[in-house]
């Protein structure tokens, strides 16, 4: 795995924590996007080499509406940017992690993405993405 | 803020814990230290240019055992690497961010530190690091 693609960060109001987010990293949010498949609105800033994406629900069926429910707003998931993602779920499967989707699936900001059941990594969701070409 | 230094992720068994995200990130734990002043024990493993710090409570008193005992494991914070951590602490105070720290303070990985309060960042923990020269 390259590098921490980015950080998810459930939010109640993508508008008012993208103001808080950019006072914070002092940087704009550069892109807003919603992802169907989810039921997510996203929000991505920068930092260096790395992204925080702001996630809020569009729908109380989302899985981040009820993560909110569940633990509040904070920390969603960790995504890592790989190489190859097929691969890489490959070599995991094998490993005994426990993976959420069977073959890679259309994530935000150009991406593939496959994720980590949080059980079998110390209660992290975790994310994997590889740029779509 | 220069890119993300560590994720810190609370677990309850920093061995096992180590073993396990060995094998996910496909790399070793490069170090192992104790911060007295946290009451922690740390594991650092390196993504590309960012690290994830797992987190062991070395006492019931610590703020991590207490972060596990109410949220169970999983993310504990973000770490934000700064080139000058007194400046961006002012920077964040002027801001209105609550930060939990007054002065910088030591923290693993020879590192300066400030905490701010996920109060005012919609329930994220989030540490500022400065490389300790």
């Amino acid at each position: 795995m390259n590098k921490i693609e980015h950080i998810g960060i459930a939010v109640k109001d993508i508008a008012a924590a993208g103001k808080l987010y950019e006072a914070l990293l002092n940087t704009p949010v550069y892109k807003v996007e919603e992802v169907a498949s989810e039921r997510v609105k996203t929000a991505f800033l920068q930092s260096g080499p790395n992204k925080i994406e702001l996630v809020e629900a569009m729908s109380p069926e989302s899985p981040v509406a009820k993560f909110i429910e569940k633990k509040g707003e904070g920390i969603h998931h960790i995504a890592f940017d790989v190489e190859d993602i097929e691969a890489e779920m490959q070599r995991l499967k094998a490993e005994g992690f426990l993976l959420l989707n069977d073959k890679p699936k259309p994530g935000a900001d150009n991406k593939l993405v496959c994720f980590i059941h949080p059980k079998s990594t110390n209660g992290v969701l975790i994310e994997l993405c590889q740029e779509r070409r």
